[in-house]
């Protein structure tokens, strides 16, 4: 394969994104910051992402393919002929370095970090290649390399409006979905056969690709399985809950959504499971206010479950930032006592995974807020039994 | 989302490939290799990758995820709780940190990195994350980092008779399937649908996953598009070629294949353009022997294209090797100057993509071989109208 498409990015302000973050790397006495195609880049420039790939995708010179960001300067691209040519189709806005098959990238790399003048320290971020920080060090010998990713990630925290407009419009194609994959839960029907429908339905409603691998899978009574495997072709047992987890991506925005319906009449026990998960959730959502930390959301989630029993089957964290990818810090976990703010936009996914027993999950996006944090989906916690 | 599925990869001998590369690094004077989770660490040791996903996944110190591997030594996994809880069910065989949300993890990774003794050289891959790269140089401050990623490439790149196995079988299940979805081509159906119906009859026919996102895209007069936009929600018209590019993974390989179908009676240029690419494939196939370089197999395909008068519109390299990533080195393509290898493996895939005129690509998988090489799909290559 060698292509992919790319959307249209150009309503959100990067020049001012880059202006703050050029002032913070100023502030930090960062001369100079690389980023590949990532979140990172997208959000500074509106360089797009590729969708993803599981074997490595690559042309020559791949390892230089990125940005090049400094304070009170415009962005500086690094692109390579082989991903230019089929995923960027309306080529780049902006300076680009444009390296051909032909060329000889390590030098046009050093030339392009040489137009920075004097490099004391340079930074790169959290998933910057080895290769390329290796190549920066040797284009800038006496400079020291930091990871900026942190600092960015203050930035992309707190969303701003725009960006919480995107987030809703692909939470609320997680909740139409929902609703029209709902009849195809059936005993006998194949949980891949029902994750090809998410992911076909997201994209009719206008997601460009799933966040992550949909999820779709059965626990409970009728099955001894557990929530480590996402689908099967099996055919739905009856006696078990059906939990989805799945997302989409609208102007390069995640969103990421659970539910979990009963397929035949539930027992008391998954009754019982089912209410406390939804119980725990809402806990984590009025605990979710500007100035509490992140573990302390998780805390409060994790107590409801613990008082009902089921603090052994509650094996994960309550959740995590989201925005441009999927899971952005800081994480809704025992470890991240960063405090909330205004503005910040994560996921409450408590769960009961008790193989062989009950499987629940819900999943919602909120966003921080005053009073509680926001739900930025519409879609109703009640049980559903098919 | 919080999760994913791993399939078992015991057949492989690792520890063979870890005794060749361990005596690499030595000869070369490497003390030890950090990788990522990656097709690079699968292939050392069956530690398996999670399937693809476009916003990043990501739990506490996700910076230390991988595998340490030293000359002479048993390789040292070092593991965060956030990712092994649901990644690895079946837990990792062999000597594993493993890094709890609340540990320390700086601490960890420097004595982990303390247990391999004084460091002169560290070799880490090209996509080793730059967190990792920078925590290295912090862990072993005296030691020089070096790109490892060529070397191990060195040994990836020639399959061994059970790699070969792997990849003729996830090749197959696209002929399967290309076969499967023929029907379905027609005017008025929706390409995001057939190229949704492509994935699911891969995983039922046994693939894990798709290698990178199917295309399926419509090129002709009935159409102005390009290539660039890889599926579309309209429609499929009449007077086109309709592409199709996708594989899928079998016990980590990847395939990747192609080929184009016509809607309506083709016109004379479509016949040529047709017979033109498989003409040009073909010379491919015969040039690719071993001793003869990447670049000169790319020259014979590109010289049937020129000669038939549409060198234009070939726009991209001919094609790149692959195996647990979907593209490897050497490429296929004008920059490369490697000498092939039997054993090494493939894909020749022409095209011409003129828009508005003409589309048509054909792609296979070949190994390597002393009489030119051998295809490990089994599909016909006569031109096909629906």
């Amino acid at each position: 394969m060698e292509s992919t498409e790319v959307s249209n990015l150009s309503k959100f302000n990067h020049h001012s994104r880059q202006e703050r973050f050029g002032a913070l790397l100023g502030e930090r006495g960062i001369d100079l910051a690389f980023f590949p195609v990532s979140g990172d880049l997208e959000y500074l420039t509106g360089f797009p992402r590729k969708v993803a790939s599981f074997g490595n995708i690559e042309h020559a010179h791949a390892w230089l393919l990125g940005g090049l960001i400094a304070p009170g300067k415009d962005p500086l691209f690094l692109v390579n002929q082989g991903y230019a040519s089929f995923n960027l189709p309306q080529g780049v806005e902006g300076d680009v370095v444009y390296v051909k098959n032909l060329d000889d990238s390590v030098n046009m790399f050093q030339e392009a970090i040489g137009r920075f003048g004097n490099l004391g320290t340079v930074g790169i971020s959290a998933r910057t290649w080895g290769t390329t920080a290796i190549q920066i060090m040797e284009a800038a010998a006496d400079a020291r390399l930091v990871d900026v990713s942190d600092m960015l990630g203050q930035m992309r925290r707190i969303k701003e409006p725009i960006e919480l407009e995107a987030m809703t419009t692909a939470s609320r194609i997680c909740d139409a979905v929902m609703k029209e994959v709902t009849p195809l839960v059936a005993e006998g029907a194949m949980e891949i056969a029902i994750a090809g429908e998410v992911d076909r339905l997201m994209q009719v409603h206008g997601g460009r690709t799933p966040s992550f691998d949909t999820g779709v899978w059965a626990m409970g009574p009728g099955s001894g399985r557990d929530a480590t495997k996402r689908t099967s072709m099996d055919p739905l047992p009856s006696a078990v809950g059906v939990s989805f987890d799945f997302g989409t991506v609208v102007d390069g925005y995640c969103s990421d959504f659970g539910r979990t319906i009963h397929i035949g009449e539930p027992d008391g026990r998954y009754v019982d499971a089912y209410n406390t998960v939804i119980a725990a959730q809402e806990a984590g959502r009025k605990a979710a206010t500007p100035g509490t930390s992140a573990a302390d959301v998780h805390s409060a989630v994790v107590s409801v479950i613990d008082e009902a029993g089921y603090g052994e089957w509650f094996r994960h964290r309550t959740g995590h930032c989201i925005g441009l990818d999927t899971h952005e810090k800081p994480f809704i976990s025992e470890e991240d006592q960063t405090l909330l703010e205004a503005g910040m936009t994560f996921t409450i996914e408590p769960s009961i995974f008790w193989p062989g027993t009950v499987g629940v999950r819900v999943e919602d996006l909120f966003v921080c807020a005053e009073n509680g944090a926001e739900s930025l989906n519409d879609y109703p916690h009640e049980m559903v039994v098919v």
